[in-house]
């Protein structure tokens, strides 16, 4: 999308530089860094240290990663065993993201069936722009289908203000392009509806408040950060249209496993009757379970994320301690909002209720 | 209560000194700093700077300002007319704090029975500290009706541990002694009843993870600092037993103004039929609105209470801009819930259901 009027992504090939860059999203949005994946080393590190994140962007990171490989093996790529082994470092730098696993193998599958370094440097550049454009044009037919939702609202309030409240970054940041809860929002944006985003902070780890907020700003959508608290509040005064949202995992009976406190604002939405959308691409819908509170893991993690709160003192990224020294801190990273609360699911092949029949019936493939 | 074996109060008179003293909240967690309240300018600057916080508070520190104006004024204290001046502004230090506006003004009245400087000193002091007392036997009554609700769960629970979820801080350090929400835990551990606290770290200003879990923690009571989107799901997997929170304002009616984001948990409690319980001295019911979320207004407070987030880093006290620069922010700084919402209120009174009728019930001088 748009930043300071160039388009860009997290992730591209540099023809001039024939290099993979990634934006090193740490840093944002006090600085915008850009780095090389100059070998298996710096991609494994970029995956694991977070340069990047959000699972589309780390397929595709993956895929690129096997052209990392590739162009620094050079001629010992044809070993395929070496080729294999770096592989398997690559897919194990996040062992829990299954997209991960998914882009290194099919990129790896391609390769094998070529033989030369050239062959196979091409075969992985190709595959891995497959993966990349595959992963782009979800998102921009989930904001196709997203759109409608916000120019319906627009239409019934006579082209005002459409107030759309989001939570941590599902945004094009976490996903190439577009992204899945903003999709619409951009979308939107570009057919000239009016829209402001409530960017919910996002506490622990200020996804919101750090990477929607720019993301959003750059592209030039009017947006106001607010903390974690507020979202029940606005919409008790009529101050929120719409709530979007993204999502880790949801089972195909709609129960949503996303970014914790999301269960909250589908409360409060409910609450005063405010549609409750949630934006994925269908690769995210989990089809073993079917009870989401009860079965989905929730990562418990490093209390110092809770403890020490990250930004931008005297031109310097510092993190400051904000509770006692010796506080205990509980870090659960995820809820499960029931499918009773969810309005529907926005899809790459469009709308459907939060439920097991909606959902098998937008994608029979996955009947029993 | 209890900081490092040391019974402390945020607001004293210290004997050997002839000085009114304070804590400045405002380094708490990081520093325990105490100040003299030397003279008017220095009261004010403590009020308006937030040293002491909390509506019983402010008033306590109110009537002691009194104490400590005719002091500094010594004999031209005989003068009504520069007393009445001095008063006056210590009453628009902090213009829309009702206890303070009270409590000036009982002193000052029984003051101005007086003649001389020596029967005015002493006659300030004795108004003190009634005012003081008044609110440390409130909360402490308030306290006792709410540990039973606390004991009543432990004996179902077999004495294992009793999970409480809080918001903010509506404890000791807001109410000379003892607290609102936070008076049934004291009491409950002092009772020997197995107790954990999920302290809320409350954004913007963080008062759960600053003050609630640093006089926890001093009392001894164990407690874990969460972030503000971590209750429901605590709540859906059964590890909050009840909820106390304290108020700003509660209507006759039963709807309850807080700290932003107090409806959140209000809505998660009811949605896990776990008891939601406000603590409140019968002060703080307004007796004119009824509909509270129509008709309390909600103050919007400065943007870089987001932006910004203030903790210790090498040993001082920094804060780091967590946004992008030019950020818009929404800083709503309360919220309020609804009675259909509320389980009970517990006041100095007892404990009562969250409607007119149990409410005026209790409280039957302010039947029409």
């Amino acid at each position: 999308m748009n930043v300071d009027g160039k388009n860009i992504r997290p992730i591209w090939f540099n023809e001039e530089k024939e290099m993979v860059q990634v934006i090193d999203q740490r840093q944002l949005p006090h600085k915008f860094v850009i780095e090389d994946l100059t070998d298996l080393k710096k991609t494994i590190y970029a995956i694991q240290d977070m340069f990047v994140r959000g699972a589309p962007l780390i397929g595709a990171t993956g895929a690129w990663g096997v052209y990392v490989i590739i162009k620094n093996l050079k001629e010992k790529s044809e070993n395929n065993e070496i080729l294999i082994n770096d592989c398997e470092e690559l897919k194990n730098s996040r062992p829990t993201a299954v997209n991960l696993t998914w882009a290194v193998e099919k990129v790896l599958k391609a390769i094998l069936k070529k033989e030369t370094f050239i062959e196979r440097l091409e075969t992985a550049k190709q595959e891995a722009i497959i993966i990349t454009e595959f992963e782009a044009n979800n998102c921009s037919l989930i904001g196709d289908f997203g759109v409608e939702l916000i120019d319906e609202i627009s239409k019934k309030k006579n082209a005002e203000t459409v107030n759309i409240l989001t939570h941590c970054n599902a945004g094009w940041l976490a996903c190439v392009e577009w992204g899945t809860a903003t999709a619409p929002m951009y979308k939107a944006f570009d057919k000239g509806i009016d829209i402001h985003v409530w960017v919910d902070e996002t506490r622990p780890l200020n996804q919101g408040a750090r990477l929607t907020a720019w993301e959003l700003s750059k592209h030039g959508i009017k947006n106001s950060v607010i903390t974690d608290n507020a979202g029940g509040h606005l919409m008790q005064h009529g101050l929120v249209d719409i709530v979007i949202v993204g999502t880790d995992r949801t089972t195909y009976t709609g129960d949503v496993a996303n970014k914790i406190g999301t269960y909250l604002k589908a409360l409060a939405a409910k609450d005063n009757n405010i549609p409750f959308y949630v934006a994925l691409p269908s690769s995210t819908f989990d089809w073993e379970k079917r009870d989401g509170i009860k079965e989905i893991p929730i990562e418990l993690r490093d209390p110092d994320e809770i403890k020490y709160v990250t930004g931008k003192h005297d031109g310097k990224i510092k993190s400051v301690l904000i509770t006692p020294e010796d506080s205990n801190a509980g870090n659960y990273a995820f809820d499960v909002t029931p499918a009773r609360l969810v309005t529907g699911f926005i899809t790459e092949r469009g709308i459907c209720n939060a439920n097991e029949d909606a959902v098998l019936k937008l994608f029979p493939e996955h009947k029993y």
